[in-house]
C-alpha cells in the first residue's frame, strides 16, 4: 500500500514535469510566431526578447513570484512576500495520507507554474514589437513576473479572494492569457503603433510578417504545448476518474483549436475573399485561448463550437482594434485577452458551478490590476529611460540599433 | 488492488496521451517539410493547406469518422454510420476486472486515433503542391478524413474482414500511409504535373525546394513524432512485457529511420555522385514507413535493414516516377506508397504470424478503396470547381492567387 | 505486489523512453543551431551532416558501441569488444526482486544511451562548420560514435576506473559535452580557420550567420530536450525519493539556463554596447552544459549562480579562442568544453561525495583520450582523404560543391 502511494506520486510528479516541459516549448512558439509576423530587420531583437523575458520570468518568479502566488493568506487581496521555494515532501509526509497529504512533488509544481509566468508575459513581446526599447522591455518583464502576475494568479489559484468568490478558470483564460494582454494593451497605450502602420485619413495599412513558416510552426508548438498547458492544469492523473478528466482536457483543447482554425478562415474568406493564412493562424491560437478557461466540462463538440466562436471573433478584433489604431503587430490582444474574456464567460455554458456574476468580478479584477499596474510601470519606464526607439532606428529596424546584427543579413538588404 | 487497476488504466492512458501529442506534432513535421520542399511562391498556401486539413481531419473525424471506424460490425466490409463519440468508461467498468475491463480511457484511444486521420491526410497535400486549387483539395480532405480513411481503417483496426483474414499492420504502414499515398496518387493523375516539370522529349527539370532547413526541421519533426505514432500503437505499457514491447518499438523505430538515411545517401551518391540532403531526408522518412507494419519482432540489427531497404527504394521510386511523368514535389507517393507497400510485405520476414497472402490481400484491398474512392471524389471535385488553379496563378505562384500573401515577403521578388 | 512491481518498472521505462525522444530531439536542435549560424552557402552541407551523423551514431553504437560503453569489466581502463545488444529482460527477472533485479527495461536503456551518443558527435560538426570535407566527417563520425566515446563512457558510466576513483558526472558535461568538444578542437587545429576570418595583422572578422530565426529555435529545443537529457539521468522516478530527485533535475536545469541567458547578455552589454542575440543563445547552453555535472545537489539558486557563471565564461571563451584564431563558427568549443569543464569542477561544491582531486582526474583522463585518439583519427583522415575542401570549393560554399544544391535557391545569389 505504501508502494503505491509513491507509486501514484510518482506517476503524477511525472506528469507534472512533462506537462510543464510541454509549455516551457510554448516558449519557442511565441518566439517563433513573433519573428514570422513582424519585419525582417526587426527579428533579432525579439527574438532575443523571446529567450531573455523567459530567462527573467523563470529568475525572478523563483526569487520573489512564486512565494507571493502561493503562500499568501487564504481568501486575501493583499499578497505576502517571501523568498525562494518552500521544502520538498518528505516521504513520510506523502504516506502519511489523508485529504491533505502532498500527492506530487513541491518541486514539479514550481517547474509547471513557473514556465506558466513565462507564458502570460510572451504574449506581451508580441503587441510591443518593432518599435519598442529592448531594455524598456526587460525591465517590465521584471516587475510583470515577480509581482504583476503573482498578485492575480493568488487572487485565484493561490487561493485569494476571486477563488473564494466563486470564480472559475481551469488553466488561465483570464489569469494567463487576459493578464497578459492587459499588460500588453497598457504598453501599446503609451507606446503608439508603428510608423507608417495608419495613415492621416484613417488609412490602415498592412505590414507582413517577413516570415510565414516561421510563424505557421509557432503555432504548431502552441497548440501542441497547450496539451501540457491544459492538460496539466487538471493536477493530477493517477485514478480512473482523473484519468478520464486528462484525456477529456486533450481531447477538448484539440477540439477547440479545431474549430478555431475552420471558423477563422470562413469568416476570413467571407470578409476578404481570400484564404488568409495569418487569420488561420490566429482562429488556432484564439480557439486554444478560449477552451482554456474550462477545457473539462463541455464535450468535444462543445468545444469544437467554443473555439469556433472564438476563431470568428478574433477577426472580428482583429479588424475593430486596427480601426481604433491600436496596433498589435501580432493579435495578441485580440486572440489572448478579447478572447481570454470570451473564454471566461462561456464557462457557465457548460460547467454548472460557474456563474456569469462571479465571471464578471474576475474579469474585472485581473484587467483592472494588470492593466492598471502595468500602465503605471509602463509610464515610470517612459519617464526615466523611454519606451520607444528614435524615429531613425525605428526606421533601420531595432535589429541594428539595439542588436547590432541582423537576421537574415544575406536575405535582406536593409542596410 | 483497485487502486493498483486504477493506477495502471492511468498509467497507459497518460502513455496514450503523449504518444498522441506526439503524433499531433507531426502535423507540424509535415507542414515544415512541405514548406521547405516548394517554391517560394507556393509556400504560403501549403502552410495553410496543412493547418487547414488538420483541423478539418480533427472535426470531421469526432463527427463521422471515428464511429465508423470503431462500431461497425466484426469481420465485416461494410461500415456503420453513426454521430460522435461514445460515454467514457466508469471506474465500476474498469474496476469490473476480466479480459473485456477497459485499462484506458475512451477520450485517450480519440485522441490518438484523430491525430492519425490527420497524418494520412497530410501525406496528399505535399503531393498535390504548387498547382491545386486551395478549395478543392479542402473539400477532398472533408471526405477522406470522414469516410474514406475510416472505412480502410475499419476493415483492420476497427475489427473489420482484412483483421479477420490475418492482415497484419502494426501502426498503419498500409491504413495510414499507403492510403495517403493512394489518395495523393489518383489526385495527382487527374491534376497532371507542374508547368515546367517535364519538357516535350522527355527531359526532367528539377524544381528546387526554397528552405531546405525547414525541410530538414519537418523530417526530425516527423522522426521524433513517430516514436508516438509506432511506440503508442501497442497501446498498453503497465506491464513488464509491454513496457519491453514499447522500448523494443522505439528502438526498432529509430534504427530504421537510420538505416533509412545512410541508405538512401550511399545510393544517392552512387547515382548523383553527390551528397543529396533530400534524397537523405526521404531516406528517413522511408525507414520510418518500412518499420511501421512491424516494429516490434525485428531485432535492431533487422530494423536497421528493412529500414535501409526502404530507403534505397525510395531513391530508385522516386527517380521511377520522374520517368512516368507523375509529378509529387515532396516525394510522398514514394516514401508512402510505395515504401509502405515495402513494409507490409516485410512483416512476415519477422512476424511468424502474418503471410504473404494476408498482406497482399490487404494491399490490394486497402489500395482498390483507397486509390478508387479518391478517383472518384477527385473527379466530382475537378467536374464541379476545377481541380487545378489557373495558368497565370500557377506562374505567379498559388500564394498570391488563393491566400493574398507572400510567404517571404523582403526575400524573395515574385511580384 | 508482483503486479506493482510491473507497474513500477513501466513507468520508470515510459520515463526513460520519453526522456530519450527528448534527447533525440536535441539532434533537430544541433542542426537548427549550426544552420542558422552558417553563411547560407554551406547551409544544405551542415544540415546533411547532422541528419546523418545521427543515423550514423545509431547504427554504429548499436553494433559496437553500446557493448564497449556497458559491457567491460569492472574498475578497468581498456574495453572489451562485443556485438549488438544484450537480451530484454524477462518478467521473472524483474519479479525475483532484491537490489540486483532490473527495474527498467533493457532496451530502454539502450534507446536512453544510443541518443546521448549523437549529442556528443553533433557538437563536432559545427566548430567544423564551412571548411571540412562532408565524407572525411562522416568517416570521424564512425569512429567518434563506435569507439573513442564508447570508451571514455565506459570509464564512468560503465563502471571503469573513473567511477571507481570517485569521479562525478551526473549527465555528462564531461562525458559527453567536453569530449565532444575535445573531438571538435582536434579537429580545428587539423583543419585550420576559415578563408576570411582572420586578416594578416590580427583582425579578426565576424561572419554574421544567415539565420538566426534558426540558431533560436535550436537553441530552444535544445533547451527542451535538456529535461531529458538530465531528468532521465536519474535513472529512476517511481517512488517519492526519486520523483522528488527527477522534479529537481527538471528545476535546476531550467534555472542554470535562465541564469546563463541573463549573465551572457549582461556580459555582452557590458563589453560590446549591444544586446547580442548569439551570444544569449550561447549564454543558455553554456548553462545547461554547466548544470549538466550536478542538476541534483544545488538548490535552484544556486543552479542559476551555476549556469550564470556559465554564461560569462563562454562569453570570454569565445573571444579568447578568436584571438587564438581556433575557428569555430559556432562557438561549440567554448560552450561544451570550456563550460563542460567549469560544470565538472562545480560540482563538489554543492556535492559533497564529490572531490576536486577526482574531478580533476577525470577530466585529463577523457581530455586526453578524447583529443588524443580523434586527432589520430583527424590525422589518419587528413593524409588518406584530406580534410578541407579546395579553397575555390570554400569560396563558392560546399554547399554546391559537396551536395549539389543549395539551401536557399530563391534568397541568395549565391551562384
Amino acid at each position: 500500500m505504501e508502494d503505491l502511494i509513491q507509486v501514484k506520486y510518482a506517476l503524477d510528479t511525472f506528469y507534472f514535469l512533462i506537462c510543464g516541459a510541454l509549455v516551457m516549448w510554448m516558449a519557442a512558439g511565441f518566439a517563433m510566431l513573433e519573428a514570422g509576423l513582424v519585419r525582417a530587420k526587426n527579428t533579432t531583437e525579439i527574438l532575443l526578447k523571446n529567450i531573455s523575458l523567459f530567462a527573467i520570468a523563470c529568475t525572478m518568479y523563483l526569487l520573489v513570484g512564486y512565494h507571493i502566488m502561493y503562500s499568501s493568506d487564504a481568501g486575501g487581496v493583499l499578497p505576502s512576500f517571501g523568498f525562494l521555494l518552500g521544502a520538498e515532501n518528505t516521504t513520510e509526509a506523502v504516506l502519511a495520507g489523508g485529504e491533505d497529504a502532498p500527492y506530487y512533488s513541491a518541486r514539479s509544481d514550481f517547474f509547471f507554474q513557473v514556465v506558466f509566468v513565462a507564458t502570460a508575459m510572451s504574449i506581451v513581446s508580441g503587441a510591443v514589437a518593432e518599435r519598442m526599447k529592448l531594455w524598456a522591455f526587460l525591465a517590465f518583464a521584471v516587475v510583470m513576473t515577480s509581482v504583476i502576475y503573482p498578485v492575480e494568479g493568488y487572487w485565484k489559484w493561490g487561493g485569494g479572494f476571486l477563488d473564494a468568490a466563486g470564480f472559475n478558470d481551469f488553466a488561465g483564460s483570464g489569469i494567463v492569457h487576459m493578464a497578459g494582454a492587459s499588460a500588453a494593451l497598457a504598453g501599446v497605450l503609451l507606446l503608439g503603433a508603428r510608423k507608417g502602420k495608419y495613415g492621416p485619413n484613417g488609412e490602415i495599412y498592412a505590414i507582413p510578417g517577413a516570415n510565414l513558416p516561421l510563424a505557421t510552426l509557432g503555432t504548431f508548438i502552441l497548440w501542441m504545448g497547450w496539451f501540457g498547458f491544459n492538460g496539466g492544469s487538471e493536477l493530477k492523473v493517477s485514478d480512473v476518474v482523473e484519468a478520464n478528466a486528462v484525456a477529456n482536457v486533450f481531447v477538448n483543447t484539440n477540439a477547440a483549436a479545431a474549430g478555431g482554425v475552420l471558423s477563422a478562415m470562413l469568416v476570413a474568406r467571407f470578409l476578404f475573399k481570400k484564404a488568409d493564412l495569418t487569420m488561420a493562424l490566429n482562429g488556432a491560437l484564439a480557439g486554444l485561448v478560449a477552451i482554456t478557461a474550462e477545457p473539462l466540462t463541455p464535450t468535444a463538440l462543445g468545444a469544437t463550437l467554443i473555439g469556433a466562436f472564438g476563431g470568428a471573433l478574433v477577426v472580428f478584433s482583429i479588424i475593430t482594434l486596427d480601426k481604433l489604431k491600436i496596433d498589435d503587430p501580432v493579435g495578441a490582444i485580440s486572440v489572448h485577452g478579447v478572447v481570454g474574456i470570451w473564454g471566461l464567460l462561456a464557462v457557465p455554458l457548460t460547467n454548472t458551478d460557474a456563474s456569469f456574476g462571479a465571471q464578471l468580478l474576475g474579469i474585472a479584477c485581473i484587467f483592472a490590476w494588470t492593466f492598471g499596474a502595468s500602465l503605471v510601470v509602463w509610464g515610470i519606464l517612459k519617464a526615466v529611460m523611454g519606451l520607444r526607439v528614435s524615429e531613425e532606428d525605428e526606421y533601420t529596424g531595432v535589429d541594428l540599433a539595439e542588436c547590432g546584427m541582423e537576421a537574415y543579413p544575406e536575405f535582406t538588404s536593409t542596410k
